[in-house]
């Protein structure tokens, strides 16, 4: 049984979503239990609470307050310590489930985290890893997406192999392949950070470790050319919102046209179908679920205007994580590398992200007709 | 008068593309002068070549070698001193033309731009600034696109100056607005070196030298928040190539499902025109023409895959800066700037760019059917 604890008050819509998100999850499922995190009248006031709770396997726990979107860091952490959000992340803690997922304020959540797991051994900062679809049809993985600037060719190093534990869990491809964000292909190019990484990640590669594809740039991530692109968490974050902006710009520009006039609506009606599936083929929903990768526990954060079939989706991420042992996937080879981690140490100690750091990575990329 | 000299050899196509857009340049611009620099022999291969020689405002200009797409920095500076490129800036250091435009090699024209021309008193390293389209119906100019990583603050106060100069010649808006890159809105997200070109930006906008939006983030760019994006070179580098990638698999999308069967084939048909105008909107060709800024004199970098509309539009740009006096405009900013630029010269010394930093800009961002 794959126990999963939800934050159903977190993100824009909160049990809105959250709640039928749920049913439609266990009916799916039928090896999961899900705990219900949430203030008991706000869960009240949704029409199919009484039926999700009736579920066998489900089970509401407390929490009296709930972390906004816009609460600061120091907000959520140290005056909301009784949120949705913490006593999700706390029921992981407590072994009661093997992984939390939330739609609520990403730094808010990373932070929570951060504080009730803690990061593993050999991991200094956890980050975020999400999917983007990619031109051959699969996804590309992508760590860091903005939990960590002025990250060391260590930190990258520590995504590299977190990003490899997560998708060997997921997709069952055991050697998945790992590119280098950088600005040009050669191993010459880039900063000194990036340089330094191209050396360490070579190494793993040799070690066994990882499968070091070497470097690629922005527009590999949606050609698919590695199954993974590790880069630091502001450049991710650029890419993430750049992305999401030429997306909502195309998609802008092609209903703007495709109004303009009579005639226009009406190839419109025509090309219905076919823009809808491209649309589906592109739909971030389908990608919704980003795991927070190098706590000791399991953590799953959903975009926060996620809806249900989306919020589902992360819930099956978190599942499919907690079933394959993501955990100890992570651990087993984040301990395998450790002497490529531990070599690393002789550079400048790490010094851990200040929580200020952390940022929304909540970049709806692949909406582009609505 | 303006002249302009155009690299004639420069690019994948070079003169098939140059001799028709050097022609076309010149019946547009009646207070125009070219000089076309290349080799007699492949200049006179082209049909049009006789035409364009006996115009009375273009002289051609010999040069016997060509640098290739392929050629490395080293190659172009030190080997091939007689290249149609370096010919070209040649004559812009000579006074001998106002602009030169080069469809080859960005990391080569900018390494001989900068050897021959030498950059401006207060600047450390010249940038590449282009633009993008965005939905506001304008474009945004973004810089640097990947001449220089590992900036400082200092390197992107010295962006934005140069970039507000340029697009105040260009589009004759005096005061731009300049947005900061960062992974938040916030003033205190970002990396070290972000939050301190933030304070910088700050003084520069009380100080009249600039006018500082404050951060934006990578979606910006398309929404076009600002007239000016102003980043490090390498997530300047990833944004663009980021949005290349996007652009393709929407397009390759678009194109798959258009050709699934008779139906959506005829569906194609019914749709095309309005899909023809939604890619003329982003028709990357149309903000051809990257400015290589900071430099004594005025050099802009074509997109190696031009065609001759394309390159049309990057003599176009070149004549316009000219024109409006870019180079002695970015001076006075400069110039004006200067307590700013000082005060940032207790910082750690500034290392000149290794030239095996430059890379290529040459993204083809807006192709996306085709």
């Amino acid at each position: 049984m794959i126990r999963i604890a939800v934050d159903a008050m977190g993100g824009d819509f909160g049990v809105v979503v959250t709640i039928p998100a749920s049913l439609a999850f266990l009916s799916n499922h039928a090896d999961a239990e899900l705990l219900l995190v949430g203030q008991t009248p706000v869960l009240q006031s949704h029409a199919l609470y009484a039926q999700l709770l009736a579920h066998p396997r489900c089970r509401m726990v407390e929490a009296s307050e709930v972390v906004t979107m816009d609460d600061s860091i120091e907000i959520a952490l140290r005056r909301k310590k009784n949120s949705s959000m913490r006593v999700a992340v706390n029921q992981v803690k407590d072994g009661s489930a093997q992984a939390a997922v939330s739609a609520g304020n990403t730094g808010a959540l990373m932070a929570v985290a951060r504080y009730v797991l803690k990061t593993m051994d050999g991991i200094d900062r956890p980050a975020i890893a999400t999917q983007l679809p990619n031109a051959v049809g699969g996804a590309t993985t992508v760590l860091d997406l903005g939990a960590n600037v002025d990250c060391t060719e260590d930190h990258l190093l520590q995504f590299a192999v977190m990003g490899s534990a997560l998708v060997a869990a997921i997709s069952e491809n055991l050697t998945p392949s790992v590119g280098l964000l950088n600005i040009g292909e050669e191993a010459i190019k880039g900063s000194e950070v990036i340089k330094k990484a191209g050396e360490l990640l070579r190494s793993a590669s040799n070690s066994g470790d990882l499968n070091f594809y070497g470097n690629v740039e922005g527009n590999d991530i949606f050609k698919g050319t590695t199954d993974i692109v590790v880069c630091d968490g502001f450049v991710g974050n650029v890419a993430l919102k750049t992305s999401e902006g030429l997306a909502g710009m195309i998609g802008s520009f092609i209903k703007t046209e495709f109004s303009r006039n009579i005639f226009t609506k009406m190839a419109g009606v025509v090309a219905y179908p076919v823009l809808s599936a491209v649309k589906s083929r592109m739909d971030h929903r389908r990608y919704n679920g980003a795991a927070l990768l190098g706590l000791q526990g399991l953590v799953f954060k959903s975009h926060g205007s996620a809806d249900a079939f989306a919020f589902e989706r992360a819930l099956n991420r978190a599942y499919d994580a907690a079933r394959n042992s993501l955990l100890e996937k992570v651990y087993e080879r984040i301990t395998h590398a450790a002497p490529l981690l531990v070599m690393t140490k002789v550079l400048p100690a790490v010094v851990a992200v200040p929580t200020s750091y952390l940022i929304s990575t909540d970049a709806t990329v692949f909406a582009p007709t609505h």
